[in-house]
């Protein structure tokens, strides 16, 4: 648990670090998949004070698992993910000012160029507004609830990442620190997404040759990017 | 008064340090409700020669307590929000880039999002244009007049801030530290509802369950965020 | 000399640090009025390889004063200006983001707020576009003819800036490091005033009274902001 | 070798200290004529974790000569433009955010001002969107075959930079510190001229004149900035 908790401290900073935290917002948790343990941020700690100690130990029944520290009030939604989303080992939320712009405006993220191809294989999705009857329920769980229906329609491991309408996004990965970096790479098209509407209001997602050739290089079978084949 | 002063002057420093401040505009007034005395950043000294000391004291009516230098030439729209609002223990005045660029296009600003209802329970209001017979009159006061009149619809307590139309944004909060983070936040709903006008130009606020479900969840009685429950 | 020297070359590193510069591009210089010396940056030289001694020094007919190095390309720019306005003490050149837009776009920099009433008694003007005789003689002298003809309608004491249209900013004042302090502020404006453009495109300028308000507080006889009236 | 190696080396940490690299997206190369040998940033190693040894050693038939690590994927590309380009020593690409939006815009970046005409000499073009037939053959070789389709049309020495379609900027320059100031001033061009746009979406480039004027006083027989024509 001391490594797992351990990660999930680093890429909490690391986030803060990207320059993808504002004030307490953003999360980073981690599962031990071995012993159904999920470590996540405790709720509404400056990252300053964060330690690896203070990363609260929660089971998939929510449970905390010791500790003073109340968990995320996003934990629920975190933990939710972890029990549909099997192959995932972490998962971050944010405000991110760019993916939230989109995720305010209640529009998927279509992608412009390779920088997106390379991370998300299309469009990343926003979800559904919550509806009155959800939010009356269990709010936290009910975000990822917006997300698993949407999901239906997506490929989790392709898209590693959601926007949550009218809040924020999502990213997830096999680790904590791929996790952080998703979002990053997120909030980076969301920016330059933005900008690129600012030249053309009118443009088009690239065509599907393009975001298969470069999806495609860097994940899968046939990945040639990186030191991989090296190691 | 001395813990008065350092807490106002710290306050002041970390409003520096979030990025809020250009060259010498912002400053953080606090109040020591007991003694009626309210300590503030002195006019036009650069952030770095400020010190604990000197923050300047004043009463109520706007009489300086000791010491060299001017208090802030806001601090008359200072006072008299303290005297009006009874409960706030701290104010923040600030040019931060896109709260300004609101207040200066004169229009409110509209909950598109979580992390706007997070903090404001709804629309961030922008105050009337001040009329020429205010002008004349004592223009620091009448600024206070524009948010007390602005005010008599909303709730101050609900909605820790306001843009002063033409001029740029007063955040208060219970303590200096509130305050900044209200003025931090401000500044980021204010950029990211930029962001989110250049995906949709038509877009509308979100609905009203969706605010009352984001911000009771940290405010009131049924609030179950942060370490509170803890201590 | 050496104190004229040290005073450029601090206000060359505070235009730096300000985030006013893109590699070479931006320069400050100071006038010595008794002695009728200009120090100024030295073209081309790389900000981390300035010292004082590194200033060049010309009288106001370009001829250079000592040292090795070439005065900055702008060098005629500025000793135009001085030559034409009187009271100045030292200029600014940037290329500085938002300021260049609004000169690129060959547009006045409309008042649309306090921040800007605080420091330009009104629209900063962008000149006329360089005709082609004028840019087929000496071109840093033309550019203060420019600057010189769009300043018929100005005061150059009450609007300590202006926008060279397709070029960029300059900005004046009595000291290297106020005049820096002009052209720090006008970039500020110039960004914020994007900004409310894009929440309202058809925004206007403030109302007279307003401005009048602002500028008078600051400037000028009556003035009661800041130190002064204690020192 | 290892002064090649060493000024590349350093010329990729320069491209992040200017803020033009997000995560590991960015690559410098450099070339030594005389050996044919081109050195260029490994794949997918954090910026961090980089090294004048890491850098790796390529010929001109993309063969790696010794080390453990492989060549940045964009590795044919830069070669086939050191091929192509006879006169440049490096090259530069990034994703870097303004210089990327347009490029995803699919446009070309019009001179609007006289700091692109200060680097470049008219617009940066754009290259056509890869072709289906293209992206089937080798991706990487075929990037540079859109840029060097590009550039019949343009001149390479006056024109050190492009936008390839739906991906992102390419910079090119004598020396490997030179292609990092090219890089630098693309994002910089593409940022102002999308703030331009933001302010008269009209806007036309500036007149050939004016273009000429500045280019030439920095390029070419009669270039008259910086301290060359004293060394």
């Amino acid at each position: 648990m001391e490594r797992l908790r351990e990660e999930v401290y680093q890429a909490n900073m690391e986030l803060r670090d990207c320059g993808l935290v504002t004030a307490t917002f953003g999360n980073v948790s981690g599962i031990d998949r071995s012993n159904q343990v999920v470590a996540i941020k405790p709720s509404g700690v400056p990252y300053g004070e964060l330690s690896p100690q203070k990363m609260v130990l929660v089971d998939l029944e929510y449970n905390v698992l010791g500790g003073e520290l109340n968990p995320s009030s996003d934990t629920r939604t975190h933990v939710m993910l972890y029990r549909a989303f099997k192959e995932i080992g972490a998962v971050v939320h944010t405000h991110s000012t760019c993916a939230t712009a989109w995720a305010q405006a209640m529009k998927p993220l279509p992608c412009f160029g390779t920088t997106h191809a390379d991370i998300f294989y299309g469009e990343v999705p926003c979800t559904a507004v919550m509806r009155d009857d959800q939010i009356s329920r269990d709010y936290e769980e009910e975000t990822a609830v917006q997300i698993l229906e949407t999901f239906k329609h997506y490929d989790y491991n392709q898209i590693p990442g959601v926007l949550v309408a009218c809040h924020g996004p999502f990213a997830w990965g096999q680790t904590p620190h791929k996790a952080v970096y998703h979002s990053l790479m997120l909030e980076t098209i969301a920016e330059t997404a933005i900008l690129s509407l600012n030249i053309d209001p009118g443009l088009k997602a690239i065509k599907r040759s393009l975001l298969d050739k470069h999806f495609l290089r860097k994940h899968g079978a046939n990945a040639y990017y990186g030191q991989t084949g090296k190691e």
